[in-house]
């Protein structure tokens, strides 16, 4: 049997039969002219055929696994710029009926929910195969980014013993007439091996029991975390924000160009300070003066958070007067942030954490964290919590931990915006939400 | 405030004034002569103190966060070989009080019990920390070997809407009124994006609800997943599996000898065959004739499974005839396999599924799958399972999926057996098992 190539080695066999092995992607029969579209891991490469073996394959249901063996001739019409002459085809592994979904066309046409029951199949789809590439892309990226610069990859639990992070929209297991939760995220666990690495990143799934169904809310999503210790405060946590964004973006120019031509994508815009990325700035309540003298947006004044109009605003703003896709906003009043975040020390009602707007919508949150024992037993007090059922988390604070921050990206959340998809679960392998656990 | 090095970087700055920032690792009071040493994220520099520099600091508690400015001095007895002189000492954030283990000492002496109870901290102990520093190389190297061999990362859910891969030992999760539970594997879905990516990979946790505890069982652990098609049989999976092996113990050789040296770790021997590394096997029934010849273990022959008595043997065997720690035995009897094991076409009652044995001890299962839609459809009526719950895994075989298989690596058992723990909770960072969901 002759070694396999795959449909982007074509040009480097030129003259020479060769052997590609993939999934029959299409048969297109124009009479005298057929052509067999073959779909391997890379793309497509097409196979001549006569009118005969046109007829032959004609029975062979799209997406049976056949191997063509051929001579590779270079034709301009092809695609690739290579196509396979007197080829012999062979059927692997035959499909048992024609798919559900047409996934060789250019455009997938059905509609959301029959798309996702058939998802299965329906991410064959060379464009919708792209996504997910990217996604892989972006994880790589992102790893890539924070091994250069120090940090320890760690796997949390994620079945836990206390549902004390938020309490609400929490799963429940389980687990030996105990009771555990799903863990909503690593945010204790990234926090505590802060004290033992000091930089630490995960990726891993989270879990939200939320009720609502929103294009841009799903009950299980990937979280790529980050936090790191010895700090000053959030500006150097954002520092690396901007390291790790822009070197996914490096990381997705260099290896998925492919990917990235086929969808079309438009790359962020990110502005360079001589040499290094930067991305621009905005105190919170700046940004609601701001909102409020510029966009007539009266109702942003004193508000605790933005709203989503709001954010859509600044994104304008930011691309408007910085060139810049991203925007930090700082300095989130106190009341709206979790209470392991740290407050502003010259301005203790607002916080010394962060927001980074992609396009006008919140992508990441972060923030510099207490690190302080004693404003730990204070916070928790304050929200009226027992000191007990934070116990584990409190003794890593008691025994000496830096000043640290860090903060989460979605990982569908950024694949959506990215490529400007609609739906959330358009850039989720198998969403969960309140109507679907399968496939 | 001057920029801080780490305790890795003063041979680069002897003579010169630095800062060093880190945990109150131990101060060594001798009268005379003292030492406060400090521990980051890379190691312990020391720093002498004078006797009265050295009273002041002994009411300081051990691992608070200290500043510590001196001027670096080369000194063949420090740790490194560099020390610094004439230190001033700021205490960024004291410890509340003295710690619950003694993470200063050579050895922790506590009980597996208590030093679990106290794991936020007890990963500080320099030991304890190589072992995850050591588990996160291997994730490294892992993605960095199939990366470059065109492999695609993939996230798939945990929250599953079946439980039908094994039945048994599932947990069960309550989802708006349905019944979830969490993923005993990623196997379903690796194999269904086989048809999407042909090569695929995953880095996740798994969720086992099993009632025994045992030294090598914990019910959440973290599996690393390997899918591929296009395969010809089971030797094809047995490749990838040694180039990963191999690749991860070279990324780890390459950046983790302090922590490899550190714990005194043996690397196990590899066969090579002039350049390329192979691991030895021997044929499932042939294991048993030997077993039974040469080691008088005549219970081998005949029963379906290899017992861990039988594994440690054939691992002392294939030290000694082959020089190498690891061993594959192949072709394990149908009976004990699952139902998506593909048959050896000669010998069906045999499988062509592998076990990898490390040093005696299974360190990894894989194997050919089942390919084709009819065989899937006979393999489940043959269980009595209704082939409704199994709709989506079988719509992935109804069009066209290549001859494939995979295997899965146990991330904390092969970190277990790599640095000989006697215990899996030590190569776990928050072990879950019936008694214990927390820290």
């Amino acid at each position: 049997m002759q070694q396999r190539i795959l449909s982007s080695q074509l040009a480097e066999y030129v003259g020479q039969t060769v052997c590609l092995k993939g999934w029959l992607h299409r048969l297109r029969q124009l009479g005298e002219v057929n052509f067999l579209i073959l779909r391997d891991r890379h793309g497509i490469a097409q196979a001549v055929l006569s009118a005969e073996a046109a007829t032959t394959l004609s029975h062979v249901p799209v997406e049976s696994i056949v191997c063509v063996s051929g001579r590779v001739v270079q034709e301009s019409q092809a695609p690739g710029g290579y196509e396979l002459h007197d080829p012999t085809v062979e059927v692997i592994n035959p499909s048992a009926a024609p798919p559900p979904l047409e996934i060789n066309k250019k455009k997938i046409k059905a509609s959301l929910p029959f798309f996702l029951d058939h998802a299965v199949i329906g991410y064959r789809h060379l464009e919708r195969r792209a996504i997910f590439q990217i996604a892989s892309g972006i994880m790589q990226g992102f790893r890539q980014t924070l091994n250069a610069a120090d940090f320890t990859e760690i796997q949390t639990p994620k079945l836990v013993g206390t549902s004390t992070e938020s309490g609400a929209n929490v799963y429940a297991v389980e687990h030996f007439g105990q009771t555990a939760y799903l863990a909503q995220s690593p945010q204790f666990y990234k926090q505590i091996m802060v004290g033992v690495f000091e930089r630490v990143y995960e990726v891993g799934p989270v879990f939200r029991a939320e009720k609502h169904s929103t294009t841009r809310h799903i009950n299980e999503y990937v979280s790529m975390d980050v936090e790191l210790g010895f700090i000053h405060d959030h500006f150097d946590v954002m520092a690396v924000v901007t390291q790790v964004i822009t070197g996914i973006l490096e990381y997705l120019s260099a290896d998925y160009s492919q990917q990235l031509a086929l969808l079309k994508v438009d790359m962020p815009i990110i502005g360079y300070d001589i040499q290094h990325p930067i991305f621009p700035y905005i105190h919170f309540a700046d940004a609601q003066q701001m909102l409020a003298e510029q966009f007539g947006m009266k109702d942003a004044i004193g508000a605790p958070d933005l709203t989503p109009e709001h954010e859509r605003l600044l994104g304008k703003w930011a691309q408007q007067k910085y060139q810049s896709d991203f925007l930090f906003v700082v300095g989130y009043p106190m009341q709206k942030r979790p209470f392991y975040t740290h407050p502003d020390p010259d301005r203790p009602d607002y916080s010394n954490s962060f927001d980074l707007l992609f396009r006008g919508l919140e992508l990441i949150t972060g923030g510099q964290r207490l690190h302080r024992y004693e404003d730990y037993i204070t916070a928790i007090e304050k929200m009226g919590h027992s000191l007990e059922s934070y116990a584990h988390y409190l003794e890593a604070f008691q025994y000496g931990m830096p000043p640290h921050g860090g903060f989460a990206i979605g990982l569908e959340r950024f694949v959506m915006q990215l490529l400007k998809l609609d739906n959330i679960r358009l850039a989720t392998l198998f969403p969960r939400d309140i109507h679907r656990l399968v496939p």
